[in-house]
């Protein structure tokens, strides 16, 4: 069975070697010092190892089952979850008036990491309590808010959020759920929704589901959607769950992985829903969240390579097969083992240089979301909204891939279940596909993201990166590794962004054509960014004597990794996304 | 349920147009004329989509089962076998005083695909079978090939082939299964074998168990390994299947992926075995099917890819959502469909051009194996060597790839295990890690195939595409868009087997660390070169008005594709060879 160990120390210091968050002057990270995180991230990473991986596997074999009504979630998740619950990892960074902690979502996201790694489908259940908590604390009333935050911030009561539909998934304009007024200004929720993670279990004591529907008369399309809260149980006198309302789970989905969350089909059959925020203004609800979602889904897709990639090195080490081509390392056993191969070396390699680098990259976006929502920043909440689509599709697809390249290691160990390593890439796979599949991301960064204010936010980033560069061109011991390597890719970044201006006001398809490229190429530059940050302050400790030497010449190797084979990706990205729409475009569709 | 429908107009062009294998010289090609084989492939592909297809998804479902010591394949299985059997479609290329019908091993391999797209695992039986029989063919007494031979050519009785142990997988030199000679001249096989494909179950009389074993005193390590026939029964007097030998299935392992085949857990209780060729030289035999065997899993590669392209297509083309960009195409309907996208075009052109060069390069590689068993070919023999771990290597990560990209189009969808999409990719996996996973294959070019000779026949490689650009020089529409984006990653190949030459000499790893890169290099320059290839082919049909002239437009633009828009993967890969041994050997192994 696969194991899990939290990479603390790796956090620890991004935190507080890379990212100097006791220097940013952002409310509440005053609070954050170093010993104050490292006991969270050990609690939070023993809580993972000793409980949560465990069940990962159990949950992946037994599902979720529908029986006469009731969905039952896998052995040992229940009881998993009342630890989760009882150690208050479900709303550290929910208000205190509502019985959160208000920790900063930096350290949210943290903890996230560890739990997504140990057990994904798990972690599931309270990650979207957590996105539908946050929606009723931006948008509802004071009244909603009390009547659901508290027992949401504990997750004995869940949530869910509502958006597909059989036949529209991307294009939430087609949507068919209808909310009809009631007089007493409720409304009846009917329709049906798939694909809902978490629809449905017996982990909680109510459910609430936030729904998107139409309000008959409103705007036609996507302008038209509102949002509703449509609790399992309608609240009693006492607050608690009442009356059974009129939504159910239809089917479980049977699906390549995440099984251990139940992902429904849920019927609203004049099911009673409240408004959440204003009529017609669903999808603008919806949006304040999405930064903070696809962060988390892109988490999703680190956590997974990370936990595979762990699993991988493990067996690397044990496995004996083969001999080192230039001396044997373990003359008194019947062969070497497997990490003594320079091919397996490349695969871990690139494993450790994409884990660390997008750790750093998913921390540092956190902090520009705390940076907004804190200090009420207008600049860092550009800055993620550029980001976000680049952290989600980017470190999903890589990670994913990831994940592949730690089973390939087992070789056709890696295909049987019973090892786990197919359990990564499986439930890794979803992270590409939910939360806005990774193309819409890339359309989302190309058409809407980089354009946006005439291009002010992705210059800004040119800017940052540029000035990093700068700032730091005399730093000799990092600028050949380093920063020549970012220098580069850099200028591909820009090319990129000023082709897509020339070109794709003509031709938009010549922006289009390029946006997954451009996507990929943008989260390059990030991660060599991230490497050449991390490699700043591991220069810096092994010059002043701190810290475990061993750890910082690590960080620089693997740093040096990234930049001389991962990063010169850049350069092929650039070069497909400089070929335009043409060849993308030649064929008419009936040719294909 | 997936559909599939058998590129047969593809195949014929690349047999007839491309590769002109009327002109081939090859003894029984001259029956190949286009009439012929399109009807043959007519045939194989009506019985692909029409009764292997539909049972795809249901060998998925069910997979296999052990009970009381039998084993039951899926619901339909053994019908469809059956029909398989009555078309003669297993021995189509064994020799006629067997059963086979002694075609080319060219047309093994085209039906294959089709066999292989519309039910991989179902497909396995055969393929096995087929593997058993041609080493008894190439290394049994004629008593031996009169016993089992015609009996498996039928697939009346079924083969497997037993490598792996618990312990040893690519290193077969730690194998513990041991053969005891007998006085009467058999051997008692004794021993566990693992990830047994088709190891057991209810299609045939007899399942006839080749078995990798040492003779106790024999040498130590590889060189003591010898091969043996171990027959589920044994022959009765009438030489049908007598009694029952000590050979059984101890489990069948659960996979991600290929459910409908049973892989086995084999234990051997002092079975009788029959020594297969030489003792010792067991691995000799072995290798001498490794081309074709390893020619067929490449195989299995594209046909995962092409199934999984053919569905996503179907799927760009009715799924409704949003809008184009330049002008809607559905005006009348809610939505317009996927493909106008030109991120979707991004992929199913990747997934297009990928399939169509493959295909190319598998029946390229196939008239090579046929040119050195029929001609007694010497550098046929060589150069399908060397292109072997490429096909192999390159072909099933590429086609796992192009699987996961056709599952992407889906959406949620593709997660869902009703759509099919995650079976295929799930299926795919496999090719990748089984017939020595692809690190190894890497390993093989690199440290065996090019350095052979003293790289004769890589050079030989490099002279026929030389020859070929010089050839051709002349031909101004092929000239720009496929001669010379060849010539460019041509060179690129060329100047890493020089870096190899000059580096690999002192140092083995600065080769060895390169060698997956190096394997993707040549397969795209490979790809390159048959892409180019079929573009001149479909030049001069449309110079010369033959043939349908949107057939071979499409054509051209989808190889334009590929050289614009692949090929140029060429230069990332040289660059990280060039970067050597040392950031990928940087690290102690205890400092990962």
């Amino acid at each position: 069975m696969p194991a899990y160990s939290a990479p603390v120390n790796d956090i620890q210091f991004i935190l507080h070697e890379v990212l100097e968050i006791g220097n940013m002057d952002i409310p509440g990270y005053d609070n954050l010092e170093s010993d104050f995180t490292s006991a969270i991230l050990d609690e939070a990473g023993k809580l993972a190892s000793d409980v949560l991986a465990p069940l990962n596997i159990i949950g992946d074999t037994q599902g979720c089952v529908l029986e006469n009504g009731f969905v039952r979630a896998p052995a040992g998740f229940k009881e998993a979850f009342e630890q989760i619950r009882a150690g208050g990892w479900t709303a550290i960074d929910l208000p205190e008036e509502f019985g959160g902690q208000n920790l900063p979502g930096l350290i949210g996201i943290a903890v996230n990491e560890f739990f997504a790694s140990a057990n994904q489908a798990l972690n599931m259940y309270q990650g979207l309590t957590h996105g539908a908590a946050s929606a009723i604390l931006a948008h509802g009333t004071e009244r909603q808010k009390l009547d659901y935050l508290p027992a949401m911030a504990e997750c004995r009561w869940t949530g869910t959020m509502n958006l597909t539909e059989p036949h529209c998934g991307t294009d939430l304009s087609l949507m068919r759920t209808r909310a009809e007024p009631s007089p007493d200004g409720t409304y009846k929720i009917s329709g049906q929704k798939i694909f809902i993670s978490s629809g449905d279990h017996d982990m909680a004591e109510n459910i609430i589901h936030l729904v998107l529907a139409k309000i008959p008369g409103g705007p036609p399309g996507i302008k038209g959607v509102s949002l509703f809260i449509v609790p399992k149980f309608l609240l009693g006198e006492d607050g608690g769950p009442g009356t059974r309302n009129g939504v159910s789970c239809g089917k479980i989905e049977e699906k390549m992985g995440i099984h251990g969350n139940s992902t429904c089909v849920m019927n609203y059959e004049k099911a009673t829903g409240y408004l959440l925020g204003m009529e017609h203004k669903g999808m603008r609800a919806m949006f304040t969240m999405m930064n903070e979602a696809r962060l988390g889904v892109g988490m999703q897709g680190l956590a997974q390579a990370e936990a595979a990639y762990q699993n991988a090195l493990q067996y690397a080490r044990e496995r004996l097969q083969g001999r080192d081509v230039a001396e044997t390392k373990n003359p008194q056993g019947p062969a070497d083992p497997l990490i003594v191969h320079p091919d397996i070396r490349r695969s871990l390699m690139d494993q450790k240089s994409f884990c660390e680098g997008a750790r750093a990259l998913l921390l540092w976006g956190a902090t520009m979301i705390d940076r907004s929502r804190r200090c009420q920043d207008e600049n860092a909440e550009d800055m993620i909204s550029l980001l976000t689509p680049v952290i989600k599709g980017f470190i999903t697809d890589e990670g994913f891939n990831m994940a592949v390249q730690a089973q390939q290691i087992y070789g056709g160990h890696g295909y049987i279940e019973d090892w786990g390593m197919s359990q990564f890439v499986r439930d890794a796979r979803i992270a590409m596909i939910y939360e806005g599949a990774n193309g819409i991301q890339a359309l989302d960064l190309v058409a809407r993201k980089m354009p946006r204010d005439g291009g002010r936010h992705f210059m800004a980033f040119l800017e940052m990166v540029a000035d990093f560069l700068r700032k730091n061109a005399d730093n000799a011991s990092l600028s050949s590794d380093f920063l020549e390597p970012l220098k580069g890719a850099l200028n591909h970044l820009r090319s990129a962004g000023n082709f897509f201006q020339r070109r794709g006001i003509k031709n938009p398809n010549d922006a289009l054509a390029g946006s997954y490229d451009f996507m990929h190429l943008f989260g390059h530059v990030c991660l060599g960014f991230m490497w050449s940050k991390m490699a700043r302050a591991s220069l810096e400790a092994l010059a002043s004597g701190t810290g475990s030497k061993q750890f910082h010449e690590t960080k620089l190797a693997t740093g040096r990794y990234y930049m001389k084979r991962r990063l010169p990706a850049a350069a092929l990205h650039m070069e497909r996304i400089g070929s335009g729409s043409e060849p993308v475009m030649a064929l008419a569709a009936e040719q294909f």
